[in-house]
């Protein structure tokens, strides 16, 4: 019977199989008609064919799509490269430093990330989801004519500071922070409570000011981000949270408390004892049009300004104590305007029932304000545009909007534009939002600011650089008022301007004084991550490895200017030892695929040790000693296998002051062959015996560096352990040999002969060898010091060997990769990772919070047909799901409690101490061990993930 | 002196290293109002208050968004997740086997992508080009909800085709092709030169038909592809160099020659001994539209079906024997109609002096019926958009348009569109473009095809399963003519589809028969990748390792049908050793990043031999070599160190009909702790005694499968030699621990007490070991034989283990990656390889053609300022360089010859005959040596280039 055959599968497993690709020998053949029916089945974009509107009906989920999954930031972290004079940073109005926080991204330290950005920018998860990136940061990204686009630093940014605020941490005031001379308790009081006076009041308290109060017209804060920008793009929780950052340093909030000569005046509070005082009022009122006069909301009249804080009241839960409902719209809404609000206001229409709605423009598309990203999500939501029209009459019938009267606009060619009241055209409505703009036309609140001069414009007279007012030094302006800002990142940094000007002026530095503005602290920063080996205190675990970034002492020094905690030096021998290398001898590895930038997975060297003398490294060693006694320098040596070089080399660098000394017994390449490096390292009798003889010559601790290049590279480790070694290295790189080209000459190719010899892999293709290198040391020689080397490029990487037993790390292709500045992302790394731990948060894995299931920040449910099977995510059954999402939306009650709520709100399980590294050292060893000690009964079984799959 | 320091740089390096990013003690404060300034300096985006026109004038560099670099295409083609069941093939018309192509991209198999695109669509770089794919493959992508979005389908297609192209090899007849019964002598004429009939014609072709000839009415052929389809989509040369691949195969192509009474007619053909007739003239004429009546292009009147042709005359080198310019237009200019001919008319006009283009349409934006892609070139032009109008009457003055009335259209409640001729509007206009489609109308050419029944619109009716004409059989319909292709693509699938249904109503076959259309064939495919290793013949040298993808015989047999050449089957031992595994055992590795989908760069397990008996195996091998006997079966075995254990299980093994063993002497993980795999292996002695053992009990060849996890892993392949095996397998995995949680729990974690043990690393990690492994012992042991192995995942990785000295290779990680299908991939590739080794093509490397300097397709100068400075590519250097290259194409002539050469034409150096794979083995080993061998006194300077650095 064939099919008993054992080489079959059974027919319901060929049947499971068929859906399987195979290789055809022929082509496939399907008629253009059918394929026609077919493809709409699988569609996944939208159907440009479908004109039925889209039922946006109370649907206030995120519509950005910036908004990236973990997946997706790590995606898009990695592709950052991470240039050294980086036109992003320099493009933001607050000058974050993208680079670091995007490196901080892709090593997963989302901590480190978040502290970069709310540094320079207290409003950094507003801005991230709010800000025009394309006319900001993004607009320089060197990355702009590759193939895959600028970098999304708006998304980045939104996502490692939503993590952070999972986490649940409070800002806090570093206790380094200089003391105020007069203890910071001068008044300071900051009106209206938006982005502008959110920022100065927190840089404020960073600076130590201590009695600051905002006040704030409204009965909520955030000023526009609360009452204007629609919670799709900026949820109301994201605007409290800052603002309670701000609270954690002591500032007061009060509300329904305004700027007016029946309130607050700003001569009132100066005349009040206030040493200063902050106006970020914004411009409140609508720009008033004499064509919309006399016209009512219910007449279905609104401006952008009436109109907004209506659908926010509606739809962010907690803004009002009473509950709101959004403003009920039907049939035909026009939207008149096309800067940002006007498209907010469009986008916010469709939610609050309109059944198609016009945005109509003077101009043409190619002068629209808004930028291109707003614009493309009404776009999406089928609004449609009117543009060259100037509105003219408001139609009103019976007391209600019926029609909108326009009249052509025209560009001459000398760039004039006019407008013929004789084209004229009409537009049936039902309702008419106009977003011109706004201004401040209040007379009284006018009189509240007076003492402060006006400019022609009727806004007050500011220096731009130093947002202080031209007529009274006491007091500051910024965001809208201020005339300059356009943004809300713009008015933050107003803010954060505004902040250090008034320091220094109520401390009475000069203006020109070097910029002191203190960074984001928190607990996490508190974390101790001193570690002590062979009675050397290492201020934290990084140092680099003795490597291209040690080459040179000057290296050396502005590696510990960034922060390093030690080095160990390049490689030196005896001068009679001197070496001289080939060129090119450092290659990019191809083990992670075809991948330019600075996140190589592997290098390959043939470089030998130092070129330089024994007398450079000894006096380099003494002035870095000096210079830095708190970094420890770990000089590396290296000699043949003789007694008198080793004692004399050693002595040497014990002489020049050196904290301790690593033995160079395995480099893998050109070294052996001299009988040095590896050549040593692969016999234990050698190790021991070179271990004998330093042991003898010098008493400062020493390190054997153990080549992974061995069958059993515990045996050395044992070796040098009996030879009196104060702990050992490992490992060092992996002998390899990276890539042969089609016409056979290998890579690198040195002279004219294209030969090579084989180099060594570092980076972390290595790491698997590293980890298992560190962890059988640390299982079979408990206690004994381990320099972890192995592929360390993150916090993380670090941590896991320190958990097989490394109490310290050695570094040098991640240094490569970018540059010396990537330790400070691994100190907030690890200092956060450490921390977690001692909050014990529920589904957290390090920094990463459980997967939320979204697709772009768009919550993904599991729907089901009528007979109980899952709904797709294509073809038909997209529609079935909006209909269903639909039902479940009209029913719904936006402002109740579980419809902000998220799915991976972090949930403290227990705190405990923070551990330091000598708490969690080794503290994997006794799960790694033989085969035999595994449970082979119990079988774990792959889940399905309907979100992704379907 | 302080400046003395060894420890700090000289102060001209310092100066240098000024911008190097540095972690700074405080945040950074700029101003707001500087931010604004200093931002344009860097913005490399477009600058949207920028309202000066573009300088398009005779620009007709490419515009597409889609084209890549070879670093974009190997980026885009990593991401692909190589779905098994893929809707974008299903939604190709022409039935591409998409994921297929974009593998062998992403492998830098450009031959192998292109003959997967050109076996199922002969004009698949013309649609690489010009498909609207979100409405076709990109439209059902499975990737579209993710961040990046779905794939540039179309232009990895363009990518590889364009290669492929610039590698100047002919198409061929299969030699492999089945005869036709009558040796393909009939006649077959098709008329219209447009994709429907060379795509017919090619098809027809491949199939033996040897007497087909191509009617083009027109000089030129090419059909819409040359006449309307813009040089900056589509340029000239490729619609050629389609052409030329079917010349290739004897089709003659007549031009000049029309489907009328006064030339040709279908009965006419037919009586003339015409077997069948193909028509696939396309829709001639526009639509005729009663207010344009009378206009005359001296006016400033056209429509698309004149403009297009005369721009393309204008603009196409060698595509008319007359030298015509552009149409002169100037001012403003309106193009009537939302088809995605409106915008090419839209876009052109620009490029022929239009100050300002107005793209008219009726309907409003939700409504338009050009692509997105389309759409998006015209507005990125900065077209103005005008919805909602339509035209009511062209003004004319003095013998010129002037301008332009329409009238208002309204959508009413129940969707139907009325038009309000009381509502009017006027463009001032200098020329109109009108773009409303076309028909055949010409009643000429309709009685020409008389015989051919027409349907009520006027054209031909059609069996659109068949594309045979409802009336006469022997006539076959494709294309515009036929009514249901709306692109080129579905024009060419109709060609595809007319092509076999005519074969099966010239052979006489049933329509329902089984499709056997041949694919695309060349030279390359006749390379002969066979090689014998100790006597057996390997029909290709790609093999499965032992390993997870040879579990079961079933999954073997199934590599086979994808043709695989041999495997080697998962270890088995004797049933009293038999095992059984933990779980998880396999898990991804992390040695690439944080990547998902199947571009794994390693994996690790902890899996142990076959959980199988021995008779199983006995049985399979047996099996799989009675069906597969022309396919090579290596049993792949492991005992202890017994003798009498290895005689009984070597005997099994070959009397089952084994063509060679393996002994597993290298499992690195749970094995050993047995006294087996790798216990044994590391040792020479027992390596040697083992060898011995089974050389004695057997007759048939076999290899020792080395381990990596060893000092010196010559001396364990010079023990086997001595042994007397017939070879060595090199390298089995990478002993390694692959992550261990921040909570310090190891990966893969086993049972309750989530353990783990040393597991084995695979995949390109590894291969710097494995390429090390083999060469060193290829370099030891002359002629002696191995089989690769570690990290093998493309053509071009195998031929890098050939050139290091293995014949043949083993792959695993690859497999899991992706499935069997991969190998396809690896035989096209390493064909291609050896191929173009005979060609000495200038500049090549492997596949890759020398880089092109090109910014999305559009070619990338470096032009200098008036002071010989580089210009950037960033802020106000942007608009110098735009002026320089617009003054340089005013002076140039674009029909002149160096205008449309590629910089990275390819040039054949010498023509050598193409070598076996035994003609390259080793080749690389002379380069690879002692360092002591290299030439340290070339040194060689890294160069920065500007297009990729400004």
């Amino acid at each position: 019977m064939a099919s008993a055959l054992l080489s079959k599968e059974l027919p319901d497993i060929e049947n499971l199989l068929k859906l399987n690709p195979t290789v055809k020998p022929y082509t496939n053949l399907v008629p253009s008609a059918q394929t026609k029916k077919n493809k709409q089945h699988w569609k996944r974009n939208a159907d440009r064919k479908c004109t039925s509107c889209p039922t946006l009906d109370k649907n206030f989920d995120d519509i950005k799509h910036t908004t990236l999954s973990e997946r997706g930031a790590l995606r898009e972290a990695a592709r950052c490269l991470k240039c050294a004079d980086a036109p992003c940073q320099k493009s933001c109005p607050t000058q974050i430093d993208v680079k670091s926080f995007i490196t901080s991204i892709a090593n997963k330290n989302y901590y480190g990330a978040a502290k970069a950005i709310l540094s320079d920018n207290p409003l950094g998860l507003t801005c991230g989801m709010v800000c025009p990136t394309s006319d900001l940061c993004v607009g320089g990204c060197n990355l702009h004519a590759s193939e895959e686009g600028a970098i999304n630093i708006g998304g980045l940014q939104h996502f490692a500071v939503d993590i952070f605020m999972k986490m649940g941490i409070h800002q806090t005031l570093d206790p380094k922070t200089k003391p105020l001379p007069n203890g910071g308790d001068q008044k300071i009081a900051l009106l209206g409570g938006g982005p502008a006076s959110i920022s100065c009041a927190c840089f404020l308290a960073r600076l130590g000011y201590k009695n600051i109060t905002v006040y704030e017209k409204e009965k909520y804060l955030g000023g526009l981000s609360s009452s204007e920008i629609p919670q799709y793009r900026l949820p109301y929780d994201v605007v409290q949270y800052e603002i309670e950052l701000v609270k954690n340093l002591g500032v007061k909030f009060l509300t329904g408390r305004k700027l007016s000569t029946q309130d607050l005046t700003v001569q009132g509070l100066l005349d009040d004892g206030h040493a200063a005082v902050f106006l970020g009022i914004g411009l409140p009122e609508p720009k008033s049009v004499p064509i919309f006069k006399g016209l009512t909301q219910h007449m279905g009249f609104f401006t952008s300004k009436d109109f907004l804080p209506l659908v926010s009241r509606g739809s962010k839960k907690g803004m009002c104590a009473c509950k709101s409902s959004l403003p009920e719209l039907y049939g035909n809404v026009i939207v008149l305007g096309a800067g940002d609000t006007a498209f907010d206001c469009a986008t916010s229409a469709l939610r609050c029932g309109a059944r198609r709605v016009f945005v109509v423009f003077r101009k043409g598309f190619s002068n629209i304000r808004a930028v291109p990203e707003e614009v493309d999500l009404a776009k999406e939501e089928k609004c449609e545009f009117v543009p060259f029209m100037s509105p003219q009459e408001v139609i009103v019938k019976d007391g209600r909007i019926v029609a909108l009267k326009m009249c052509r606009t025209e560009q001459l060619e000398d760039g004039e534009w006019i407008e013929d009241t004789d084209q004229v055209m009409q537009i049936k409505a039902n309702f008419i939002i106009s977003a011109f703009g706004s201004g401040l036309y209040d007379t009284d609140v006018k009189e509240a600011m007076s003492g402060v001069k006006l400019n022609r414009w009727g806004l007050p007279e500011v220096d731009s650089a130093t947002m202080q007012s031209a007529s009274n030094p006491k007091v500051f302006i910024g965001g809208d008022l201020a005339g300059v800002a356009e943004t809300t990142v713009e008015s933050v940094n107003d803010g954060k301007t505004a902040a250090w000007y008034m320091h220094c002026y109520l401390q009475g530095t000069p203006f020109e004084s070097p910029v002191e503005l203190p960074k984001f602290h928190c607990p996490i920063d508190e974390v101790d991550l001193s570690v002590e080996v062979c009675g050397i205190r290492f201020e934290n675990p990084f140092g680099l490895a003795s490597a291209p970034p040690t080459t040179s002492a000057a290296m050396i020094r502005r590696a510990f200017q960034q922060g390093w905690g030690f080095a160990v030096t390049k490689t030196f021998g005896l001068d009679k030892d001197l070496v001289t290398n080939v060129s090119p001898r450092i290659v990019r590895g191809v083990t992670s695929g075809e991948n330019y930038g600075p996140g190589q997975g592997s290098f390959l060297n043939i470089e030998l040790i130092s070129e330089k003398c024994e007398a450079y490294w000894c006096r380099s060693i003494q002035e870095l000693k000096r210079d830095f006694p708190e970094k420890v320098v770990i000089a590396s040596i290296m000699c043949s296998y003789n007694e008198a070089d080793w004692t004399e080399l050693s002595r040497k660098a014990e002489d020049a002051g050196a904290d301790a000394l690593e033995l160079n017994l395995s480099c893998p390449h050109g070294m052996g062959e001299s009988g040095m490096g590896l050549a040593c390292g692969q016999d234990p009798v050698l190790v021991k015996g070179i271990s004998q003889w330093v042991r003898k010559a010098i008493k400062i601790p020493f390190f054997v560096k153990l080549t992974p290049n061995i069958t059993d590279i515990v045996s050395i480790a044992v070796a040098a352990y009996e030879g009196g070694a104060s702990g050992v290295s490992a490992i060092n790189t992996v002998s390899g040999l990276m890539t042969v080209r089609s016409d056979a000459t290998p890579w690198p190719a040195v002279g004219i002969e294209k030969r090579t010899t084989y180099g060594g892999v570092s980076g972390n293709a290595t790491r698997p060898m590293g980890l298992r290198a560190v962890s059988a040391i640390g299982n079979r020689l408990p206690r004994f010091p381990i320099l972890g080397i192995g592929g360390i490029d993150s916090a993380d990487s670090a941590l896991q060997f320190i958990l097989c037993g490394a109490p310290v790390v050695q570094i040098c292709s991640a240094v490569q990769n970018q540059d010396f500045t990537v330790v400070e992302d691994y100190i907030t790394g690890l200092k956060a990772l450490l921390y977690l731990r001692s909050l014990g948060l529920d589904g957290w894995s390090g920094q990463s919070p459980p997967t939320f299931k979204h697709q772009k920040g768009k919550p993904v449910e599991t729907l089901y047909d009528t007979n109980g099977k899952v709904l797709a995510h294509f073809g038909p059954y997209v529609k079935q799901r909006e209909d269903i999402l639909h039902e479940k939306r009209m029913k719904s009650d936006i402002l109740c409690a579980n419809q902000t709520e998220k799915q991976y709100e972090g949930k403290v399980n227990s705190v405990t101490e923070v551990p330091k590294i000598k708490d969690v050292l080794g503290a994997a060893l006794p799960r790694i061990g033989a085969y035999k000690t595994l449970d082979n009964t119990k079988q774990v079984v792959a889940l399905i993930d309907d979100v992704s799959n379907i």
